[in-house]
């Protein structure tokens, strides 16, 4: 069993650049043909469920992760619940790290099962594997982060706790000033890194990732040096309005221990491109890379 | 469309007493008869259904609320989904103010899905009516908890923003002190009294509230002058070790404005009293409500 930090790095490099095309799918901007005005959670769940196979195998062979927005399928409730993890699965058999962005957090026995409905029980018959990856929201504290932990060390899978975001609103607790210096998110990220440093892989970077949005350079250094084991998972990037700076400022001088993120610009790609929507999803995914390793050269 | 706190409020009064059976279901711990050792996801999902329609037969004349632990259904994919929305569904036809536990919390499109999926979609066919109440993360900020209170003033539905639980990691970032003063949970606190504001029903509460865990009396203090404004959702009494001053705390001084939730202690009564297993939550759950009433006497 690799390490999750191991296997996610070797995958970027094999790939080419460390890129994840983020899976937060619309009904109402799916591409024409697979669009279902009127449509109950069951057709609703249908259609998401068509794009996604779309969407993965425009993207499998090209890029090293994708990362399933939980709240688009969520949406749709059980039906939606359902094809969520079904593509999933999918995206694991094409060869694709897959992150679920979920954002969960609990504690005591609450965190144990969300770890285990949302990476997978290895002791429940008919359980499914789920993703290889889950963003966790750990404003409740270490003991709402270890049963995640406990079982990605069990099972091979990766967390990424949320840290620092790019939204507008980001700031109103994240950037708030703390009396021994730093901010909240600073504080977070001193405590993931204690979090995380149990489980460290063969690559030197630990199963504990961290959600770095990309929007504040100085921000992004900061956390960077906090966070020297992390793998940083970075949205924003593209359609959020991060830059060619922040991305860098989330690397290590190796150019090693982030991954960027984009969603609607390459989800939606074919908005802009007239023509076959996989393919106009695979140029994006392509665009991404590109932009990426220009960054990174 | 009442209000929700106007509705809480009024529920609470006419069942008695302030208290919220908090449902969540564990599998190896379900009475006897409904057991099913190796079941798989599906038999596991069915038989905690079972054991939730008892629980909801045993306590909806007594108590005015009952909260849902989403991570307990979650752990059973879309079965145990299913499971969860359908229970909810049951519990408010039985007159029973719902709370859906699921501590969710994201930015943009997806803050709209899971306000959609987790309090219903007025929009899309089929997808059902959700709880009253949901609970929130809003580490995010702001502009994350917006649209969640847009779809609750559309709805008639309520929210509780986690500001302060009663674990023991949870310290770790809610009690660091800030520059200005006050700890990070202080300026949570802050924040949902801004933030709720502008949704105040009748009853002079607002459809925000706050999740104040009750191991810490003066907290709670402080809390209650913070977010006036706010009914406060108190787990943490019973098995997790919340005394009557604790308790005491949360109220304001019309003694109105907390809602108190035991789960095990409920829950499980079975356990230390043997017979019929809904007799045993049925008694814990007037034992809960004398508890309680004792205290505010």
């Amino acid at each position: 069993m690799t390490h999750f930090a191991d296997r996610l790095l070797q995958a970027c490099e094999s790939k080419g650049a460390p890129v994840c095309v983020g899976i937060d799918p619309v009904l109402e901007k799916l591409p024409a043909p697979l669009r279902v005005p009127g449509a109950d959670v069951h057709q609703a769940a249908d259609a998401i469920r068509q794009f996604v196979e779309g969407v993965i195998d425009a993207v499998a062979d090209l890029v090293p992760c994708v990362k399933f927005q939980s709240a688009c399928f969520e949406r749709y409730l059980w039906p939606g619940v359902e094809v969520y993890h079904r593509m999933i699965e999918l995206a694991r058999q094409r060869g694709l790290v897959v992150i679920g962005d979920a954002k969960r957090g609990d504690i005591g026995i609450s965190a144990e099962h969300y770890a285990a409905g949302n990476l997978g029980d290895h002791v429940l018959p008919g359980s499914g594997l789920g993703p290889d990856a889950l963003t966790l929201n750990s404003y409740l504290g270490g003991d709402s982060v270890q049963p995640f932990i406990d079982l990605s060390v069990k099972q091979g899978k990766g967390l990424f706790a949320l840290v620092r975001t790019s939204n507008p609103g980001g700031d109103a607790i994240q950037g708030l000033a703390l009396r021994d210096g730093g901010t909240v998110a600073d504080a977070v990220a001193k405590l993931v890194a204690q979090w995380g440093d149990a489980s460290v892989g063969g690559s030197g970077y630990s199963l504990l990732g961290a959600v770095v949005g990309a929007t504040k350079p100085q921000d992004a250094l900061r956390l960077r040096k906090l966070m020297p084991r992390q793998i940083f998972l970075v949205p924003g990037f593209g359609a959020q309005g991060g830059t060619a700076d922040d991305v860098r400022a989330c690397f290590n001088p190796d150019k090693r221990g982030a991954i960027i993120t984009a969603s609607r610009s390459v989800l939606f790609a074919f908005d802009k491109k007239p023509g076959d929507w996989k393919r106009a999803i695979a140029d994006a995914a392509v665009d991404l890379k590109q932009q990426v390793r220009a960054i990174l050269a």
